[in-house]
């Protein structure tokens, strides 16, 4: 029985021609690094399609980083979208197209873009009431500013990796109230964050703020993100700056990076405010709902732990653009910014596990065994999907990672 | 009368042959980026010199940007400076690299680095227990975990700019304690940070902390660093997660990276520590002194307004470095870190407004008028200087900055 062919898709398959995601990829044996197309389980080489084609976008997709592509701008990803989408529809170009499809489990996948700078928000009501009561059980859950502004900061994209790639064990500080000084180990409350991360593509000026409706002209689409969390180090070292050391071992990425353009059955409004923002935050006259109904699931060693729905979020990825740059920030082509946890109103909706187990005082039931932090072997899968044209779902690429050990212990 | 020679400097010249500091110029029309050393008032095109004489170095030199050089590492910093030294000194050279040598005030100065990642530290015991005080009345200045880790946390690469750059007076959101509701418009509160800035070469892995004693296989050398912060827009925004719009519109590094071999007679033991550090903190026991003897000025419009020690800093710049990476965390070529605002024990040694005016309730009296915070057409600059060889100066590149008008007020 000869092969089935990469364009001939089962019906309904998330990863059809309505998706079509980017990644960049390399082949065994050869290092180069090649923009690719998610098709199904296949994964097209852009560039090598775009010069068989004769296509004008070879100087933008024959690359090792989807960068020059992102710094393209709107007009030029809706029509490099729509030059893909005939390439692997319309059946004249089969031939041509065909051979330069690999199986995924054939490819590496690598970080599919140069990340400039990775900030990342705070955006779930849920999840800040949730943290704001483990955190400061003293106060109310919610800070007095959060529903006034998209709270946010800034991370580490040095430590920004693609998913696959294993995460070591954070070492660091961290202090029990009850004790007098600070110790030092491995971290012994190594947590997930099931986030979207949202892929700035188009600069901005410095100096220049940018308002909710250009949205669209600057972010080229999105990902699935785990922002891996210390939590015995996080209270210790987060006042009065942040999170530092707690936050920055290990960030990972799908290597799939879903444009906007796929997802527009996807957009839903955002929950109702209760209130009333600064008119440079305020989307209620926005021609576009500004929320995203992406479906996540989080499992670990294969078991569902939870399934956070993104369409809740309190704060709109628009927003938070708004609120990063009315300062006069610059956007840079490769900006990364991550929602923050997505967790739903329901305990099997949330995002980490600090929340799943409530701080470890009411441990999963895993057949794997009882879990209330990560364990050195354990393994994340966080996964989602969006509804798309049709009622064919959008596949959104995994984002996965396995816990090593830790490597300094002094 | 003749032209002097560039190779001819006065006596003492602070940025002579024992200075040589690096940074990228370009030629009035011709925008191509060129590394320079400075020698005195002139720069010299070092790519040009190394192709002149035939060195070896040409392909670290003749570069748009220090990245190159910056990633070959302590033992090629070491012989390029060597190599450097040999051309402005040694009289065979004179007439190759004469020609080479172009007057500063003839040439355009640029952001010398790719900056990787920023990270801004909070190392003076002084300028902590200030802004504690004025920030939390209710609480003793400093936050129990500070004399533990030194507080850092990360900020925006992309809107690092050189020296010279206009700041854009920031607008964004304040709410006064009395007030019910926050309000927006342009930082009536727009502030200096007057900091050293340490700039990273040689990368390391992830998952592997970097000790106290690579700080030198690791940093390059060190900059002026003014982090514009706008003192009433951070207290509202900055719960739980620290500084954001406040910290992210503008942070001017001065044009010229000193090499830290141009700063050994510099090294000097930092202040007693009161509190027993961790281990990897410790560096009771390192070969070489972790403080910098740098002796900072802040004038505004021209007159001086502060000279903060740099060498009273509490945290060096070792233990920063080996506190950044202990949860294993990269480092990248063109990684910036800076020490956080330097402040003295002296009032007149405050490297900040909010601690030079106490939060504007005591106004500088200056010849253009009483000062509180910065106003439109201020302009910063901060210079520096070290102990050289033989009781020479080493001088470091000032950084300089003019407040523009706010672009918005809606």
């Amino acid at each position: 029985m000869p092969e089935q062919s990469p364009l001939d898709l089962p019906e309904g398959d998330p990863f059809g021609p309505h998706n079509l995601p980017y990644g960049v990829f390399s082949l065994p044996g050869d290092d180069r690094r090649r923009v690719g197309v998610r098709l199904g389980s296949h994964v097209l080489d852009a560039g090598a399609a775009a010069h068989a084609l004769g296509s004008p976008y070879a100087s933008l997709l024959a690359q090792p980083t989807l960068n020059p592509l992102l710094a393209g701008g709107r007009q030029t990803w809706s029509d490099v979208r729509r030059a893909l989408t005939a390439w692997v529809t319309v059946p004249a170009h089969r031939e041509a197209v065909e051979p330069l499809f690999h199986a995924l489990p054939d490819v590496t996948l690598h970080l599919p873009f140069e990340v400039a700078d990775y900030v990342d928000f705070y955006a779930s009501e849920n999840h800040a009431t949730n943290l704001g009561k483990l955190f400061r059980p003293d106060s109310p859950g919610l800070l007095p500013n959060w529903k006034h502004l998209p709270v946010g900061y800034h991370g580490r994209s040095g430590t920004v990796v693609v998913s696959g790639t294993d995460v070591v064990r954070p070492c660091g500080q961290r202090k029990a109230p009850s004790a007098t000084e600070p110790s030092f180990g491995p971290s012994a409350k190594l947590d997930i964050e099931a986030e979207v991360g949202f892929v700035v593509g188009a600069p901005s000026a410095l100096g220049t703020a940018v308002p909710l409706s250009s949205f669209r002209d600057h972010v080229f689409g999105l990902c699935l993100l785990n922002d891996w969390s210390a939590r015995d180090i996080q209270p210790w070292e987060y006042v009065p700056l942040g999170p530092f050391i707690a936050k920055s071992f290990a960030t990972s990425v799908s290597a799939w990076i879903t444009p906007l353009e796929a997802l527009d059955a996807a957009r839903v409004a955002p929950p109702a405010r209760d209130v009333q923002v600064l008119p440079y935050l305020d989307d209620s006259d926005e021609d576009e709902p500004g929320g995203f109904d992406l479906h996540i699931t989080v499992a670990l060693n294969g078991e569902v732990v939870s399934e956070p729905p993104f369409a809740g979020m309190y704060w709109t990825a628009a927003q938070m653009l708004s609120h990063m740059t009315v300062g006069g920030a610059t956007l840079r082509t490769g900006d990364l910014y991550g929602s923050g946890t997505v967790s739903g109103t329901e305990p099997h909706q949330r995002g980490s596990l600090i929340e799943l187990t409530w701080n470890g005082t009411e441990p999963l039931e895993l057949p794997t065994g009882k879990r209330t932090f990560l364990e050195d072997g354990d393994e994340v899968t966080m996964t989602a999907w969006a509804p798309g044209p049709d009622g064919v779902r959008v596949g959104l690429g995994e984002v996965t990672g396995r816990i090593g050990p830790a490597r300094t212990t002094t």
